[in-house]
């Protein structure tokens, strides 16, 4: 047939269209869709990096509190950050290594610690990634007015408008492993060196850059030997900002290149040595410098304006003492900064609909979010996401120390019962008596560590973080756990209610056709058409009288077309089509038993957004009253008005995430046009 | 068949279902549903009446800018008022007779002065309808205040509260006919006629009761002739607002008792004389007990604390001064008052639904609105009408005056139309050579002063109002003109590309079923056995294999049930259930000609909105995907979980201005359960 030929000819030419709906296809080309290192390391890398924007920044401003002296106990805490950075990331090099498929912390726990486990950590990483969005951005606009001060006054309208258009990005579909995306990562690594660089030479020198803050004394609190050790904890915790993010490899594993696990374990290390340089770099220089960033701008004595003036960021501080304020080096550092930090909240966008597809598979979330592409479910996903964020960014007046406080709280959640999970499996793996029991045992000493460290430093969090605002964390995660064990007990009983078992038959028999016909139209004569190509036992064409003319009119182009098909016209008192339409259907099942009576009802296919206003509610309204019938199948014509042409494209946008995972961005499907005139009279 | 006996023995009590699903009934069941009039009067009158609560206020309010010398002007323009209300029902009483199938000023308009002029006249009732929800709030809460000062400071909150409430009620679904809703606008009624009543015995004992602020006097500003003139006609175009709503009733013939006219028309006399009575006494005992009403209370020399007091109602103040201040009559007077005027405001909730229909059925609306009883639609007008409403009252800062306004341009474009429409009407009929010659030159002469006297009142309120914001009335009106052509238009050229000619005729052959197998289950048994029953010419089981793991277990299941139906498993590199599916119609359809291929879907029906998130999301894509394949039905088959009786109760909810149109509440659908297992083997 002519269009059936034309719809074919259409396929030819898209070969990626070909292969994705089944054909085989040679290895390369899929490999073609998975991520190369140097565009995986950006991608993964992003968040961790950047948090080392803000880790130091927060380190020193805690001890401060405490006055100048205790910066000298800058270097320990800084040490310990690093070693449990080390820690960390050696026991996510062997999570890599036992759990590929790309479930993170969240497969493991729940694989080897159980149901709840699992869910704990599912609540920590959302909360995660909604934190992970206000802290970047919250530090991303600080560092934008810290080179351009002017800007002090719009701190939560920047914030809340950096939000908008990162979601608006994300709900018009972005393709992350693109080079534009790969940029910001490398230029923030590479400035960054190049800024620690410059300063340690100039020391070397012996004209050490000097930050402004310097000359600046900070009002130190008078304190008790237990508020002295709480104080260098606190720091400690707020250093540990530096890891948030490291996960994010273990959840993206099948997207690395073969062969995968060695791909993700090398940008693992490469990820965490760079991490670790800039973050020593930048606490060095910074106590070098002398940055004196203290929580109220107007703590620090000698700052005079402080009511009016910002208190610039650690980064940019240090910027401007080694290349000179308002130098271009400078301004590349803090732009380099700003886009990373950014960057890094977009990757929450893209985490997010990952872990909730993952959820949903395991029962624990909407079904919905398992459907890959439901662009529908993903925009609600991304739109939560905002909203939560945008909330949190007003509240806490995009302040990066406020949030910075709900932060790492469920970073280590899910850090902690990763470990413990990893060290249940290889404990297990021993038990079983596995084959290469070396590897395996230190694995087990890797994530043991791993677990002591993340639980104490989980507990350091929570006793020192708590009352700054930790709690709230801790309602949320609790409302979330319930929320989705709720979900998983719901899927739960609606399987035991459809579960068949060997003894469940419907004995139906008997087979009617009833095609609806409002008034005489195409997508009508198709339903007719396609409703005689079914060859049903009886097939009868119904119509529901509402106007009487209308009704006549219809029935003199009945005779006209001179259709086979009786005609049946039921009369609606009161305007309805689907009340009588069931009376007569109940009464014709009572007449020949339980015989199963197909309805064809025509169904437009629409282009426009606002066409769907316009169109098929009557038909949807019908089909959901049909559907209540005993023994009625509805059967869906459809019928394609011209403007869904303009449905294929918006098929073919990237999804929030599909890059992590490995998936190919789906080329437009294009559906062939209804069947043409034929020219045969029935 | 046993649940067929069953489902059957369910209809058997409900004889209001029965009928109702198209079973002759006496007509004495259907006039059951009908108005009577004592109920017909409170209904349509709630508006008009109410509006006189507002409208003699706004009259001196404007008169006494002038200074209280022009109150002397008072009594010409309140008789001017009422002459112009005289003439208007005597035209309504001529409307109604030649056009009482319920269309009202649209239907005279649209058939007499063609379709713009229609337009216009909808786009008028629209703008009306959300006025009158704005101003009767607006009104109501002033008379609330004016009994209970003290929430003198929660003006705009009580509005939009009442707002949202109103909408609540209506979302929930509401008879308007029951005698709940008679009563407010019957103790109103009595109430202030006692009050006038009252007022003039005491002032024919010769003590005539004094209003609170008959001593203080108004800064009159200095007039020139011109302005002078103006202020009058001001004063005259804002007491017009007692004639807002007298056109409902022409909306609601249908819904009264036989004989429809006669009784429609006599209450409209009757809502007329009412009307006339209280406008009259009201204003005169304003007169008598020197009521005096500023725009701005601090123009009132004498109120000291205008700041902080706010000027009561002119009702309030006529009854505090008859009654005495804080009586129990008093109370009774401001109560009566406010629950008439959120009654009124309730009727535009009632009205627009209606006149959306009406608009829906000639193709100037969403088709949707025409579909009696989907709430959803209701639903989103009611959303909408409030939110606009909201906004209105939020912006007028809930004040009278301000949004008087705007009230009554709309009301007056409709009149006019209405009215000149009407003499065209009657002027045909004589072109036509009628019967009755002498009623349709008394019809033709009464219309076509209505006609005059309106157009003018139109100019005058125009003239005098545009600057004090009546102008955004025809902005917003410009708009939805545009909306509803545009729409008009959108349909026609859709119904262009669907018309069938004779030779329109699509030539399938070949009848190929596909059963979608997810997993072993209830609802997919089900479907197979319909799609066994339906007889399909070749029928297949098919299976897009995501999980290797499961489909095994599926296919042993399958043989277990030994199903003789094939199952083909299809597999699915991306998780993709539609695409692999697509591209095996596509092929089968290759090899098979012209053929149509029905896939049965299993679908889940739910009760809770909630559960609409949990299910069906997949169910859907694939169903959007599979629409757009040439050659393809989808059949549903419904699977009912046991939450979905839940939906019978909603489903039985009136509707707003269902009563207003005489249509009965449809009661619950009771759907049969899914067919119980018979024992029989396939």
């Amino acid at each position: 047939m002519t269009d059936e030929s034309r719809s074919e000819s259409e396929d030819t030419p898209r070969s990626p269209k070909r292969w994705l709906i089944g054909d085989p296809l040679p290895t390369s080309t899929l490999e073609g869709q998975l991520l190369p290192k140097h565009l995986a390391l950006p991608i993964f890398a992003s968040d961790p990096l950047s948090s080392v924007a803000y880790a130091p920044q927060e380190l020193l401003m805690i001890l401060l509190l405490g006055g100048l002296a205790f910066l000298s106990f800058a270097p320990w805490v800084a040490g310990a950050v690093v070693l449990l950075l080390i820690v960390v990331v050696a026991s996510y090099r062997q999570l890599v290594k036992a759990y590929p498929s790309g479930g993170g912390d969240y497969e493991v726990a729940s694989k080897n610690l159980g149901e709840k486990a699992g869910v704990v950590v599912a609540a920590a990483l959302l909360v995660d990634y909604i934190l992970t969005v206000a802290v970047s951005v919250a530090s991303g606009v600080d560092n934008i007015i810290s080179a351009i001060p002017g800007l002090n006054g719009w701190r939560v309208e920047l914030a809340v408008g950096f939000v908008v258009v990162l979601a608006a990005i994300n709900l018009r579909g972005v393709r992350e492993a693109s080079k534009a995306f790969a940029i910001p990562t490398y230029l923030f690594i590479g400035s960054i060196a190049v800024m620690l660089v410059t300063a340690l030479i100039r020391m070397a020198l012996g004209d050490a850059p000097v930050a402004e803050s310097a000359g600046w004394d900070v009002k130190g609190e008078q304190l008790t030997q237990a508020a002295f050790v709480l104080l260098i904890l606190r720091s400690f915790a707020s250093g540990c900002a530096a890891l948030t993010g490291v996960e994010a490899v273990s959840n993206g594993v099948p997207a690395f290149r073969r062969p995968k696990v060695q791909n993700a374990q090398r940008t693992l290390v490469a990820m965490g040595g760079i991490a670790i340089v800039l973050f020593t770099g930048l606490t060095v220089v910074a106590l070098v410098t002398g940055v004196h960033y203290a929580e109220r701008a107007c703590d620090l004595i000698g700052f005079t304006d402080c009511e009016t003036e910002p208190q610039r960021s650690l980064i940019a501080q240090i910027a401007s003492a080694t290349f000179g304020n308002n130098t271009i080096p400078f301004f590349i550092v803090q732009a380099a900064t700003a886009a990373v930090l950014l960057l890094a909240a977009n990757t929450a966008f893209n985490g997010f609909p990952l872990l909730g597809s993952v959820l949903a598979t395991d029962g624990y979330a909407p079904k919905a979010l398992a459907t890959r592409g439901d662009r529908l479910i993903f925009s609600n996903g991304v739109l939560a996401l905002s909203a939560v964020a945008i909330v949190l960014l007003i509240g806490a007046q995009a302040n990066v120390t406020a949030l910075i406080q709900l932060y790492i709280i469920g970073v280590f959640i899910s850090f902690t019962l990763g470990q413990i999970g990893m060290v249940r499996h290889w404990s297990r793996m021993l038990r079983e008596g596995c084959t290469d029991r070396g590897s395996v045992w230190r694995g087990l000493a890797i994530n043991a560590l791993g677990a002591l460290m993340t639980a104490s430093v989980l507990i350091i969090v929570t006793v020192t973080k708590f009352v700054h605002g930790a709690w709230i964390v801790f309602v949320v995660m609790a409302v979330l756990i319930l929320l989705m064990i709720g979900v998983n007990r719901y899927y739960r009983d609606v399987d035991r209610e459809i579960a068949a078992d060997a003894t469940t038959v419907f004995g139906s028999s008997g087979d009617h056709a009833i095609v609806l016909v409002g008034r005489m139209s195409k997508p009508v004569l198709k339903a007719l058409d396609y409703a005689i190509a079914a060859r049903h036992e009886s097939i009868e064409a119904i119509h529901v009288s509402i106007d009487d003319a209308a009704s006549e009119t219809l029935e003199a182009q009945w005779a006209e077309h001179n259709i086979h098909v009786p005609l049946t016209v039921i009369g609606s008192p009161y305007r309805d089509i689907s009340l009588p339409l069931i009376k007569y259907i109940k009464q014709h099942r009572a007449a020949h038993g339980s015989e199963v009576v197909t309805v064809y009802l025509p169904e437009y296919i629409v282009g426009h957004w606002w066409e769907v206003v316009l169109h098929n509610h009557k038909a949807r309204r019908i089909r959901h009253k049909l559907m209540l019938v005993h023994g009625v199948v509805v059967a869906l014509v459809p019928w394609l008005l011209d403007s869904s042409d303009l449905i294929y494209g918006r098929r073919s946008r990237p999804l929030p995430g599909q890059d992590r995972r490995g998936e190919p961005v789906r080329p437009p499907m294009r559906a062939p046009n209804p069947p043409t005139p034929t020219g045969r009279k029935r």
